[in-house]
């Protein structure tokens, strides 16, 4: 990150510093993946205190960077914020435990992630080109995994499958826990990947993506295994669900909120009599966390502007039926929404 | 669990009443697994506050278990303490914002974790059988992975493979990041998968573990993938580090402290000059989480008893040129330690 953009962090928090431990904010500010270490931030700059594990490396990788390496711990890193007193910290991922250590300390400590949260919100050229390459990873495994589905396979096997195929397009990772969801599985929005077995006809459901260089991708596909001729009410929904997925990529401009930009897939869903079955939001920013900002819901406050990355994700549920939901990993870009994803079909695919 | 254990727990706590909503205590105190929901437990009993994903679910699955279900979110668990004062929390799994919220309604918080991790020390027989399980799959898994491992492959798609299979034999995920390292690589003890490609002659350490049920396994391998004759070193570290594993297994008894058993990998290991580079501690516990209580290592104070379960891994690292790390998942059983790994060699083995 760049210094000014630092600066801005710095001052924004109206901390006298910043103290940081969690991987994902370590990487934000430093650009270095650890899975350990503290970062300070403070009006000198910002200091990345690694144990000898990450050292050497951080040190390699830092130089010339504006960012100082340091080894240690968390004395160390406590010995860096000596004769200040307000502290800023990330509430919202910090441990009570930590809380509770860093008062006895003495300080005075106040939640930074309205600000880190400002910055978050806006991806650079490198962050832009790192979830563009997640993304085509995800599709590429996608499609490598498809004609390898048969009959008889488990939720539980697809997405392992799906998950190896990744790692051999060069992903790290996967950026949350693969959902596979064969038949009526796919009603429940956030099912639990498990043991049912795959039968000739059933839809399936799989939202998966992955991490590359500790950046995420998002995807959604549902499809059916086999046309069994009994699925005239799936192809009709789905049909719809498709058609408030495109609608947002068509009408989602720069400056429109995100409750404006849910309106646009849940407005259209609603004219179809299914606006009550799309029961979550339409979307959610996406970076270092597969949760990020800006949030697109019924309550999105964020206003959608160039260099924002997020997912666009209709879906409808008939409880313990059917559900479909399509999703695209999408950015703001010359004021207009465009997909990363642009390998795998939307349209309905039939295995 | 069973309605004394919760009372034990609970009136071990000192508190009104115990407010959790982390999934693996949830998991615990419930024997329900779900990625969302509060658990509270007060002198009344166990309640489960479950969302509508959840809550026919479980209200099925807890049906005579004494835990009552209830439908609602934070509000709704907020509820149930409704009169009382003294509140336990996990701090060390608690955000710093819950902790302010729950601060500002009023209540008094202490952490229920010393409560808890005196109950978590214990497996009872459905826990070791998920384990026993957890640690058949991850065998198994590696057994599978062992014949399609091949000159070129990358760390990672080692992992993949391997993560793959384990699906395969039946395991609902990993219980962490599979740590796969070719060559020098093993030098790091927690070394990040990477895009390393596998050479002939290279050592393979790779340390994994599945989930089943909840509960986790853990499992540490090195091999040589061919020998070119230049091991000699390698070779006689890893006796070393062989006997210090199983060393532990014969001396370690019920009634020993973590020091002490930690001690008798580190001592055999320091008088073949090998202790500096023991740089970790012996073993963690290991449970619905995969570090967990007790704690064999330098400062372990918990007693090992009858029905603890743990790691024994010892390893031995040469910055930047030899990693060797064996290890098995143990319990404590009538005053012995037995290994729950039984498919796989310790023995050196080269492919």
């Amino acid at each position: 990150m760049s210094a000014e953009n630092l600066r801005k962090i710095y001052s924004e928090s109206g901390a006298e510093a910043l103290y940081l431990e969690q991987d994902f904010l370590r990487t934000y500010l430093t650009g270095f993946y650890s899975t350990d270490g503290y970062v300070i931030l403070d009006g000198d700059g910002c200091v990345f205190v690694a144990d000898m594990r990450y050292f050497e490396a951080a040190q390699r990788a830092l130089e010339g960077s504006g960012v100082a390496v340091k080894e240690g711990s968390y004395s160390e890193a406590l010995g860096l914020l000596k004769g200040k007193k307000k502290i800023g910290i990330a509430f919202p991922f910090t441990t009570a435990a930590r809380y509770l250590a860093l008062q006895k300390e003495g300080f005075e400590l106040s939640d930074c992630m309205p600000a880190l949260k400002k910055a978050m919100l806006y991806k650079d050229e490198r962050e832009i080109s790192l979830i563009q390459k997640a993304c085509e990873i995800a599709e590429d495994g996608f499609l490598a995994t498809l004609p390898e589905i048969r009959e008889g396979m488990t939720e539980s096997e697809v997405a392992g499958l799906l998950e190896y195929k990744m790692r051999l397009f060069g992903a790290s990772g996967t950026s949350f826990d693969t959902i596979v969801a064969f038949g009526e599985n796919g009603s429940v929005p956030h099912h639990e990947t498990g043991m049912r077995k795959l039968k000739f006809g059933d839809p399936v459901l799989i939202d998966f993506g992955c991490k590359f260089g500790g950046y995420c991708s998002d995807c959604t596909r549902t499809f059916l295994f086999g046309d069994d001729k009994k699925h005239e009410e799936f192809k009709e929904i789905y049909a719809h669900v498709l058609t408030a997925h495109e609608l947002v990529k068509e009408k989602l401009v720069a400056g429109m909120t995100g409750r404006a930009g849910d309106a646009i897939a849940r407005d259209y869903l609603e004219s179809k009599g299914l606006g009550k079955y799309f029961t979550h939001s339409l979307g959610h920013g996406i970076g270092l966390q597969i949760h990020e900002y800006p949030s697109l819901s019924p309550r999105g406050e964020d206003t959608i502007e160039n260099g924002m990355v997020f997912s666009d994700e209709p879906g409808v549920y008939l409880a313990g039926k059917i559900g479909i939901r399509i999703e695209d990993s999408l950015m703001m870009k010359d004021g207009k929404a465009v997909s990363f994803m642009n390998k795998t079909q939307r349209n309905l695919v039939i295995l």
